[in-house]
């Protein structure tokens, strides 16, 4: 059977020659590279190349990376460490509201040591207001932490223009801007000069690199409170062996992405909006999540209407075709996922979600495959709707009803970012 | 040049077998195993299997096992994890003064905090006293971790006997024992329930298998505050991508541990005692760290005096020993490395220290290079140590001098457990 993989947000395939480029660090050149005989010196001359293999990607300066070991941890990082570093200036945060749980959790317990989170809403889009960023800016305000662009949804947020704002009103001298970028470092140019931003997470696990190896970038000049400490390395900000297969394969994975990826975007949105185009055609009361504009070139998100993501998801996967459902992902009480809750979509409706996320591995033929298959199993869902048959029969809808077995959804949830 | 390999508490070599298993799950298998379509099931299956593979190592049950990225973060999670969880009901931690830094240097953050710590002293062979560890108990202890053998010295503590104390003291009746094993699980056999501990680290990349994992072995009914974030992997104690590569190859090195690691013992075994033997007899003035009996079979530790460590360090890497200094490792204002200092070791001895950790693939040709090398070199140096004259000419002994350079010593440090 055909094999589709659209689930690149969840992890992406790791580029041959990327593995190839590890392969030696694995049984023959295994020295600690804090070791300096000739072992070690291996190891530490390789991880002052993916460091600045690393940096470049970004345009920052190899000083300014600290390795993690995902961008669960990077995010966990900068939240904890800042608040750590500066609460004694403020003890204020202010995040968007479809925020990674990465961001999001942490928050939760930094909440109970009595920090105070202004959780930035968004429009049906997904789409950060500008203004309402400006009016929670307070001189207590220490970290502004704002995705880059959605997981889930694709929505890329104006976060040079947030910048901005939160830089020209200067509530005080402190305040750090964090973005996570990691759903956009698989397919789109990301530059922290131009940005303007004081801190970026972004993974390897999702730009074809390998499993175990992540960065934050740490603008020269912001201090932060280590959160796992030890030894000395990472300049003592991440202690830890260095994981140098993983971090050596994370180096060469920017390194090609810097070089080809303008081309593989531009092939990944010609198929994205082959998806986006082409399934609206084929199938009724469909509605896309997200914006057009301003959105992922890797995303696509549709809201079906009268099925069930859960079913879609488990259909599709019979088929050869593998996606991320888009609803019930992150808690079992809730039917639909914290972002398209936040963006106002309608439960009955948003309970039908699907999201592929697209790789420069994926072709026409998996395009082809998925507007021929995909309609077909909507049909077949349908058939067996009861809510849809209602529909047809009298024009009318029907609320969704309590017996929706959402109890065991959390388990499928797999649009995580690392 | 012949190369030997022995810092192998630093890093041990992958075993090819550990690697061969890792393999499709790099490039074939890259599925997340929180998806359930095939590509994630499979990722699921392995995740489920290593962490039986990894618990059957330790005799503990797989749903006590966490996996985290290396020792450091296993060690900061239960130092953190349990002083968050448990510090409602008291804030005072015992562990050794020998500890890895990343038992101790979390410790240090807590006692800003406002948690009290009690340090155990050691003897000059590097053992617990259990009559300080029963005095130091309070009403208020909810920690107390104690190495099971040491990463520099090799002194295997009497856990069992100290965990009974403990638990027969029964001071309340929430606290926790810990043993971070991670210098013996690669040489010697551990039971979680024959030691009867509450909490234990291992690490993948010391018992031949890869970096990018370790565990946290976590007994059911003791709670922890989870210290990194996010999603719901590791059941919400230890967030982000499982990194499946590195956790199928901990597995596998579990497995091959638990088979062949008696044979490998014996053999490592006889090779140290050969070391410790024979290179007394080739050098004078040379004294062995730590004890003969309840000494981790793979570690050899000497001070040799007149010599610098540093010194011996780089001659013995130009013949192509790899080994680790024992002086100035982890403190630059440190003559000699926390463990040494505690153990009462002569400061002017004590700099002359080099650690040679072994693994199963030193062979007998490997120690015969040694013991025909390393004299050499210490006549060497000793031919051009002021001190060394002196002591030839007077019989006595002039102490250490002022002018020492370790300032830079500390980037040399390669003690490190993960």
């Amino acid at each position: 059977m055909k094999q589709v993989y659209l689930d690149n947000q969840s992890n992406t395939k790791l580029d041959k020659k990327v593995f190839d480029a590890m392969i030696p660090f694995f049984t023959d050149y295994y020295g600690n590279p804090q070791s300096i005989y000739s072992l070690g010196a291996a190891s530490k001359d390789v991880l002052d190349l993916a460091r600045i293999q690393v940096a470049n990607f970004i345009n920052a300066d190899a000083k300014e990376i600290i390795f993690t070991s995902c961008a669960t941890e990077s995010n966990n990082l900068i939240i904890k460490g800042i608040a750590e570093s500066l609460k004694n200036k403020g003890k204020h945060i202010i995040v968007s509201v479809i925020e990674h749980f990465s961001i999001l959790n942490p928050l939760k317990r930094l909440q109970k040591e009595g920090f105070e989170i202004t959780y930035l809403s968004v429009d049906s889009k997904g789409n950060v207001n500008a203004d309402e960023l400006k009016n929670s800016l307070r001189k207590d305000t220490i970290l502004v932490s704002i995705q880059h662009s959605n997981t889930e949804v694709g929505t890329i947020q104006d976060i040079k223009k947030l910048v901005d704002i939160v830089k020209s009103v200067k509530v005080n001298d402190f305040i750090v801007f964090h973005t996570d970028a990691v759903s956009s470092c698989g397919c789109l140019p990301i530059d922290v000069k131009d940005l303007n931003v004081d801190a970026l997470t972004f993974s390897s696990s999702v730009m074809y690199g390998p499993k175990g190896a992540a960065a934050l970038y740490v603008k020269r000049g912001v201090r932060l409170v280590p959160q796992i400490e030890g030894g000395v390395q990472e300049n003592s900000q991440r202690s830890g062996t260095e994981n140098i297969p993983a971090i050596v394969g994370f180096g060469k994975a920017c390194e090609i992405a810097k070089s080809e990826q303008s081309v593989n975007t531009q092939k990944i949105k010609e198929l994205r909006d082959k998806l986006i185009n082409e399934l609206p055609k084929k199938i009724e009361y469909i509605y896309l999540n997200g914006a057009l504009e301003n959105r992922s070139p890797c995303n696509v998100n549709f809201s079906i209407e009268f099925v069930e993501g859960e079913a879609l998801f488990l259909l599709l996967d019979a088929k050869g075709i593998m996606a991320a459902s888009g609803s019930a992902c992150a808690n079992k009480n809730l039917k639909l996922s914290h972002v398209l809750t936040a963006m106002n979509v309608d439960v009955a409706i948003g309970q039908g979600s699907i999201v592929f996320t697209l790789s420069k591995y994926n072709t026409q033929e998996d395009i082809d495959y998925v507007l021929e298959e995909f309609p077909k199993i909507v049909s077949k869902l349908r058939e067996m709707s009861p809510l849809y048959s209602y529909f047809l029969q009298t024009g009318k809808r029907k609320e969704a009803g309590p017996g929706t077995d959402f109890e065991h959804a959390h388990d499928h949830c797999h649009i995580s970012e690392d």
